[in-house]
C-alpha cells in the first residue's frame, strides 16, 4: 500500500558506462542531506540497473518533464538496455563520473555512491551529488519554475500526473 | 541544490505519545520496500521530532491534502509543539501504535522503527509500516484519485503546488 504516499515524483536514472548503459524510471528517491549534498534511491535487485550501479559505483538522476512522457513509460515498463532503441533519449558526457546524463532532462545530477544497503525486497543506493547541470529557464534562482515546466510523478503504475501552474504562497 | 529535486510532496510526520508530541513537516520520505513495507525518512537532529522518534522508535505519516495547508505550513515553519496549539490538527489514537494519526489527513500510516543512520547532516529513519488507515474516497480501489483530492508538494520553502486532475494514462 506504498500507494498511499503517491503521486510521487518519478526520475530517470542513468547507470553503465561505454556501450553497457541502462535507464530506469524510479519513484523512490529522495534527499537524504544538504550538506553534503546525498541522495537515496531504493532499487530492486532484480533490475539491470542495480548490476550497473554495484559495479560502477556511480550514476546519474536525469529530471524528466512531461514532453518525455513517453520514454519515461518505455524505459520503466521494460528491463534492460535494448528498450533505449525505441526512445528518442540522447546521451551527454556527464562533466565528472562516466556514466552519462541525458540531454533532453531539465537536470543532471552526478552521482558517486558512498554507501549501500538492503532493506526489505529493495537495495537502498546512497549518493553523493557531485556535479550537476540543469536547464536555467526551468530552474530560474535555484528553484523550479512550475510554470515552465510540467514535472512528472507517478499516480499508479501506468498514470500519471503533473503540477498545477498555480502557486499556493505563505509566509 | 535538491531543488533540482523538486516540486517534492511533503507529509507530516507525527511522533511522541502522551502529552509529548509534536507533528513536523517533512518532504524527504520515500518508501523503500513493499515487502516487507518498508520508509524511510530523513529529519535533522535539530528537530524535536528527531528526539521523540529516537526515544519512542515509533512514528506516524499522515498525508496532507489541499485543505491542510494552512496547518502544514505552520507546523513545517516553526519547532516545538507549541505551534500545535495554532492549527486545526486534531489527533486520533493509531491501531498498533501509542503514536497518534492526524485525524484530516488523507492517510496515516503506523511505523516502527527498524533502522536508524546518519547521512550527512541528516538522520534517516527506516520504519516498518505495521498498520494504515486511509479515506476511502481518496483512495478507491488502493490508489490515489486525483481528481478526488489534491496533494500537497513543496516547491520551494514557502511555495506549494499541488497535482492536476488530468490523468496521462500509459500502457
Amino acid at each position: 500500500m506504498y500507494y498511499l504516499l503517491y503521486p510521487k515524483r518519478t526520475y530517470l536514472i542513468v547507470s553503465g558506462k561505454g556501450n553497457k548503459r541502462n535507464v530506469m524510471a524510479a519513484d523512490w528517491l529522495m534527499p537524504l542531506s544538504d550538506k553534503p549534498f546525498l541522495v537515496g534511491v531504493a532499487i530492486s535487485p532484480k533490475n539491470f540497473s542495480y548490476q550497473l550501479i554495484s559495479e560502477n559505483k556511480e550514476f546519474v538522476i536525469s529530471v524528466p518533464t512531461l514532453e518525455m512522457l513517453d520514454d519515461v513509460w518505455i524505459v520503466g515498463r521494460n528491463h534492460g538496455p535494448e528498450k533505449l532503441k525505441e526512445t528518442k533519449l540522447t546521451f551527454v558526457p556527464s562533466v565528472k563520473i562516466e556514466t552519462p546524463g541525458i540531454k533532453e532532462a531539465a537536470a543532471n545530477l552526478e552521482c558517486k555512491v558512498i554507501d549501500t544497503k538492503k532493506y526489505g525486497n529493495y537495495t537502498f543506493f546512497v549518493g553523493e551529488v557531485i556535479h550537476y547541470t540543469y536547464n536555467k529557464e526551468i530552474f530560474p534562482n535555484n528553484r523550479p519554475d512550475v510554470k515552465k515546466a510540467k514535472f512528472l510523478a507517478h499516480s499508479s503504475w501506468a498514470e500519471f500526473v503533473v503540477n498545477e501552474e498555480k502557486i499556493y504562497r505563505k509566509g
